[in-house]
């Protein structure tokens, strides 16, 4: 990972030299007038993006997606592209610290997937172990990038899993202090709820979500993840009042028929369920939001909170010890 | 078939002897204190019930659910329980009028069954056509008899089959007159549509539904025809689109959210398959509400219509030619 | 009627001549500093419109509204107005396909007219023929052109007796169905339903609807419509249940208080006629939105559908045969 | 008008004889099994009724409706009808204090409505005030009676005027505060906005409203109001825009669609008419609803006040001077 | 504490002798028309009530709300009271457990109000601190007892300090999980948030609520929670800050304004005491209501619940282990 | 008072010399590049506003806020700032009619004040009495520019005052007709129900409000009005049922939930308040919404009055004589 902070690209002042870590937005090679080549180059980071030419018929057009390590002069004339680059290597992505480009969980993918799988490992009830470890099996990688949604909360790479795994601690704590809860069941709950967002939205292994699918816009995560958890249970051969159960807590999550919910939680799990998540969209929502809201002033109305303004308290936000 | 009428149960009046067909409620072979036995028997007809005994320990105690040709006095003192049978023979239901019984719809359900298969048969798209079928195939033969619902519009005796084979004639109306519309796809749409209300409530095979099953309040029938539908389109291989877009009808026939749809209709089959479930919703239970209104008077209060009264008109309802 | 198709003059590319109909929207004889006249004018088809300017003295300038037969040159430098008019002739409307100018219900306004008037002719309660024959003859000949709103469903010329006229097929197949409905009521209803929309809007002979009438702010046609029927039956002698029956499904058609009924339709053909009145235009809608998307994609929002997205499928909207 | 008070028929214990005036519920001549004729009456005031007998077969059955003298007793012994009527002559109901039978504006509708002509007479405008005054004129003597609903506000003899004249008043105070009101319109509005309840309800010459008429039902007073103002502009030749915004005060008096309104009042004449009539239904309804709490209680939910319970203070409602 | 069970009183046959504590609900020396004196006494427990007699003049009769050990026998014919006590000693309330007549709280009031008044010690602000002291300090004893609310969740004796506990607890958690929450305003929130239902509701000793006060009904514990936080913050010269996000705290703890929030929560401590408070809520309503379901089956509809039914799994709740 | 009308600055032309008062927006005294001093400053009145330069180093800088007589020329090059200021003196502001820079109350804010202190002198229950006089007292100097609101209605400088002394006339009005009502009570309302406004919004001294107070923002007036009016009657020692009655009326008077009332008004006074709070601010505000629309036309949507539209009729408002 890389330690020293590199500015960001926006930051620059005209004619300022940048070197670090970029991302490749789109590359193309390409003739001038003059017969030269030269790579045709748009590259950015967290706080935008600027096209510039390189200047070197050598170079291969590295691809959308790649992080590249850049040398580039932010050159003072108009009528140029901003970015003239002077060097140029691909770094292997593993190698970099992907906050540098977009919003991230604060811990990997396969960290909180690994968690997430060992809670299930421990479900006692056999079907209901299988049908969860089947389920999270056939999801494949893009789980470990996948955001939880295109805006709204955990909108952030591996946002997805970084939701379900502090769901999941919640869920635990919840259970402790209702003991009539039946734990696994509502672990479960947790663990399947938002699986198929890997369905509803189209996001790229950057954790980006650009749009919603046709299964996500005509059938929704809701009732798809009620289709594929029907059809894992028919497969593994589980239980009738379990196979509803589940699948009562799928579609029953949002609450409200208005938020796309067809049908209210019906029994305490699936109650519960519904307010975990409501916490955790909640939390994560107003703690980014107020980011953007000066200490003793209000944020702009929020959309996905009914038009509510947020108050940011003036001194900072944890009283010091 | 029956062609005479026999009066209705509830019409008699003391000492009137009974001769005719009844649904047997319940009955049971008893002894009395002394030592006599007797068939203490519930019948009924479509007008209501009595009690009864028959003094004839040799006769055999009907099952619940069996229709019975019988011979019974309408006793004039109390204190005893009202009827006294004197002949009972069980009669095979096929030779019997149900609607003696049951409100029970036009046509039989085979006639209308068969008219739906032909319509399904007729369907070019051989994907399409294959899923309906199945889906048919496999519902086996409560379709037969199954209401539609347990109060509301078609509650009655192959209801199903009447609110179905009703929807498929409006479908080739509307597609006539709207020819954008693929008139296979709507048809499809209009057959599987309340195929799960098979699931969702619990009916008797006189058609009548005594309450939800935990399958039914805890996911519905929307839903859980998606599953089911999701399932028969992944064994037979259907591409993904006609899946997406038929299961889509299904959940989104209700319209609106507070109607139990998680999505509104999002094109334009989905649109027309929720207008004319709606429009024969709505004749059925407007004819059926003015049936017990005063010719130029409202009906009471009617739940299913928003609390709305209707009026029925003074003169017949149709202009005579 | 014109045959050979003539380009889309927001087509043009500078410097293209341009021979074909356009219709005026403006026009006046001017003199030029140096003292010649010419005539300022702006010219228009369906895709737009361009000001030019004819250096003839001699020419009447025509007037808005009329259609001219052109030629003109597209001008490439910027400081003048686009267009440099060389001939115009004025051309009798009822030689050109107005398709060119705006959109046009598929039949001609006669034509639908007199289908509409020989189904009022065939009503056999004498009462309810004459108050429609009475309410359509005092319509007028706006009636030929009025479109059905200004935007949403039917926003096009001759859309208000389109919009009826489909109506009147569909209450035909409603009422073959239905048969207790008393299907010379519901066309009556049909016809009379939206006739005040001729009060309620203004619109040009073209079929475009500019504003609302303060009438048709502050009444509505809804309201309008019941008191220009109450008018009519007190000055036919229409018997008291009639008038009631008929104003009520006038004002009753949009169901919904929130979409400007104050009382929901109470007797199936008031029901029926809201029922019919929506599926057309819905469908009509929809329609009309899908053109607008990409076949697999979705529509923007659709405000007059509550901000749904309709989804365009992939292959051709009817299967082959 | 009679001055010494009488008991409440219903406070009376059994022996106890009555003197006083009572309301014929209904009454006819019959024969006793032993030939003997009798007069089989049922008679009640503002507490309540109870049925009787006369022993006399020369008494002609006064009929229902009419106020009748009578010394009758409240027999002590069960098994019979509980008065035995003695004297019995019927009184002319101009010589009868009404309000011993059912509640009463607190003055006489000729009163009240000999203010409202008087006021109607100063309108400047002289179409505005044909139309008023023929308004007035055609609705006959009904409404010196009319209740001005069946529960809710204002049900009592006269309620209709009462509404109406307390309504005036209070147009004047607001037109004094809010000079650029104009007064004429809106003391016009007052005088129309609830005539066509009498066509609304069915009331009988106590001001006691029975039930809905069928065009109320259908119509209601806003739109049949709005029909019947047409037809008298009409007839009037009244100028469009005051006819326009006349219909408009009267649809829009309740405001909001779900309270039957289908356009919001706008302009301010149209606001000042409802926000008057709210004032003056909701202090009628107070004053009402809390004559049955206790001081320093709450009375029980109120259906009219969307379920609101009402505070009665302890102290006198009045601070003494 | 008794320790052996004693039988419900309604489970009592008659003839049946009993012998154990019941609650008084009234008692009342009185004289028979023979001169003999005795004790006419009402006494239930959890299951019941039953008027009884005791024919003994000596006993002075014991005090609503006094619980006594009882001899009795539920007698045999009707026209007598039920029961006949034969004996009857009072026995100190502290020396009983009170679960035999109300529902009671899992642990005592005085453990739990110590265990909340530990936690306000350990609050670092020392305003914040001093608040809450204060706020609690003078809600006097009746906190140990009161119900949190009278029907709904916590209807029970010291249901009031068991919500409030529990919801500390969750706070605990909710703040591990989401370190940029002050932990010391959440905990001050949960505390003083339902503190005023002692002044919105009358409760008698044993916790069970009888109706709101007029305080409850006309401001409720919202407002005059925040109410009595002003009051108490400037006395102790808190902070503006700080009192206003307590108050807000307070006054937006029910979320949307039709559950009573003049404002929503506005920032995370008070969006997280909203979901926190509704989780508790629901938890302990679905218990309760799922009591009285069979296993496999479904409650009634619940009003708090938005007429949900809910499904009690056929299963014992928690898997064994 | 100035008595000569001044042009309005923004009706200016180039070249035109402006002589009049000015309202001062910003000042500063600068050097320029050639070491002259000038002031640097932004003037403005109702219509706008404009920086200029006045070159002369000896002139103080006027405070933001100030009133100042102007003479300056609007210059005719761009490159320059808009205004030559020539000379400049600063004006009491009590020697002039504010309404050339900001929206006024038509009468003065001390003439409105003492009119309402008049009487709150005439209620004659001393608590009452003592609750209302110190609440004016305690608001201090602010009330007297005090707008109502930011936008909305009476958005005005004294806008407070002119809203209060209003409703005050309205209410004697009401109390005169409906005379159950308490009409020191309800007087006693209309003084308190906006005076937290205060506290609510920013306002200068010209009565234009900027924003939301944080209070404003997280309690509202309504909550901070029962606040403040618990803690004066805590101090005064009013009895308990008129500071329930008083704060009641503060929270309800806003009448829905979602308009901010935690409770609906419950008693005639506090509907009564609501009722006529209602009124004012509607006929503000058509008022002022009419006044931008042309005769015979309608406003824009008015969010405020749920997006309708207003007519303005074509003839004057009011009839002439």
């Amino acid at each position: 990972m890389q330690s020293t902070p590199q500015p960001a690209l926006t930051s620059l002042i005209k004619g300022q030299m940048f070197e670090g870590l970029l991302l490749v937005r789109s590359a193309e090679q390409r003739t001038a007038s003059n017969g030269s080549k030269y790579l045709d180059i748009t590259l950015g980071d967290k706080s935008g993006e600027f096209n510039g030419k390189m200047w070197d018929g050598t170079v291969a057009a590295p691809k959308t997606g790649e992080v590249v390590k850049v040398r580039a002069l932010l050159q003072e004339y108009t009528g140029r592209p901003p970015l003239r680059v002077d060097k140029l290597r691909t770094v292997p992505r593993d190698e970099v610290d992907l906050t540098l480009f977009v919003p991230c969980a604060p811990r990997s993918g396969e960290e909180m997937l690994s968690e997430i799988k060992e809670r299930a490992e421990q479900i006692r009830d056999e079907e209901l172990k299988n049908v969860v470890k089947y389920r999270l099996e056939e999801s494949g990688d893009a789980i470990l990038y996948y955001p939880a949604a295109s805006k709204l909360h955990h909108a952030e790479r591996s946002g997805l899993l970084h939701h379900t795994s502090t769901m999941l601690k919640m869920a635990e704590y919840v259970c402790e202090l209702y003991p009539a809860l039946d734990k696994d069941l509502l672990a479960a709950g947790v663990i399947l709820h938002d699986l198929d967002k890997l369905r509803e939205i189209k996001a790229d292994d950057m954790g980006v979500a650009s749009e919603y699918t046709v299964e996500g816009m005509l059938l929704g995560h809701l009732v798809q993840g009620a289709v594929d958890l029907g059809r894992v249970c028919d497969k593994l051969g589980v239980r009738d009042e379990l196979r509803i159960m589940l699948s009562h807590m799928l579609i029953s999550h949002h609450d409200l028929p208005e938020y796309g919910s067809p049908k209210p939680p019906m029994f305490p799990e699936a109650e519960a369920l519904h307010i975990i998540d409501l916490l955790d969209a909640r939390m994560y929502e107003m703690d980014l939001a107020l980011k953007a809201a000066a200490p003793g002033g209000f944020t702009e109305k929020i959309w996905s909170l009914d038009q509510r303004r947020l108050y940011r308290r003036e001194k900072p936000e944890k009283t010091e010890e």
